[in-house]
């Protein structure tokens, strides 16, 4: 599991008063990317070599808001790595640990040309670390 | 069921060449306030009356990419409005009426300190209303 | 000069309750889009063909506040063509016709690399109609 | 002078496959944010006080791209505070210290309703710590 902290932009509020939805999801993409780069898998130079991973699916639940310049931490974790598919799970506390709100993310591996690729081929190291990070997060509960 | 079409922005577009997959959200919002408007209800007005509906969860599941410039179809219905809970779905369509995205939000009812009120009290009209749009919907399929 | 109208999304406010000042640049992408539209030139074709046209300066003068569901007006024109930059003028207006905000932008031309290109060469028909606007735009003052 | 470091977000990204040049204006919020928390002034709080800043005038000049996961810094500092208005200049860095980017903005000080305000009336500390960082940023040229 991976924990990163960042502050609330006021770019990121509405005229609610608090963080607009949808930024929810651009934060979930910021802890993808550190978790991947926490074990060891440059997501961007991956881009970079031709592989990418677009999203196919999201669901977010909503439990509590934030405001300008909250801190917010963004935990991250894969839930599974099956069936070509990469599972994300988010949470998104606040500073008291209080859960802002949780969701998941499902994501395919495709070429440049946005086709379907076997990432067992494609990228067999990368899929290497991210099975065992399915298994040691599911481990960890 | 209401439709309502739009251009993608470039600003909506990401590195991968296509519509950053947290903009559907947002056209998610202009679906809603497009189908609220064609049924009698000014969100805007709510608001500004002291009644937020805001987002409880999102869920998306995405099918195939949209580009810049490309002319897109929002379509959205009324799923249900049942304990104090609206419940919208969405499709997004390209002009081939091929499905880019389909997708739900759910939605509650808080005054301006984010509270939950109660909508039979507070804007009886409005859930008359999207009572009648929930049921025509469900007809329609 | 090239007008367009459009509604102001809820993802485009912000905590002050008015739309968030980022934005209106992001309106100024669609107001140029439309005014080359409008002139016979696709911005999009022009970028699956390899050539871009990356901004180099934005100026933004903002005068009166917009919020959520208001109708804006966005007027586009060619300031200049000259030196190998583009520089169009933007004025976002509302229903009453009261100036919102006004700016420029310059733009420069490059290939898929990035790197700066002629466009006399690239694109020497777009150039010959944005030199006409330009001259056209001015003369209608 | 004050100086953050921040990484690109994928969703700052746009079909060029670099950041949207709007997004360099949501950094520039960033660095403001930091600026004044750095010399004790916390822009959240004023808001919640009542004390409300925003933009008349942005102007950004673009030198080289930003790509997704590179590391920027953003400098800010305040160019002068004067006539009751605040200006502050930014330079965005990538991290061989290469200019990306520069621009300024000029703020006003506005109540909740959005009508101005005078800050020295209002919040005569932070006016106060405003005008020495004004001088100690020109002397630092």
């Amino acid at each position: 599991m991976n924990e990163i902290a960042l502050r609330v932009r006021y770019s990121e509020t509405d005229a609610m008063g608090v963080v607009h939805h949808a930024n929810y999801i651009r934060w979930f993409e910021v802890g993808r990317t550190e978790y991947l780069r926490s074990v060891g898998i440059n997501y961007a130079q991956m881009e970079r070599d031709g592989v990418y991973a677009p999203i196919l699916r999201v669901e977010v639940e909503y439990k509590r808001p934030a405001a300008y310049d909250d801190e917010v931490i963004i935990q991250t974790r894969v839930l599974s790595f099956a069936q070509l598919r990469l599972r994300f799970g988010y949470r998104v506390l606040n500073m008291r640990r209080e859960l802002l709100c949780e969701g998941l993310t499902v994501q395919a591996f495709v070429g440049r040309d946005l086709n379907p690729i076997n990432p067992y081929k494609a990228i067999p190291d990368a899929v290497a670390l991210m099975l065992k990070c399915a298994e040691k997060d599911k481990a960890d509960g």
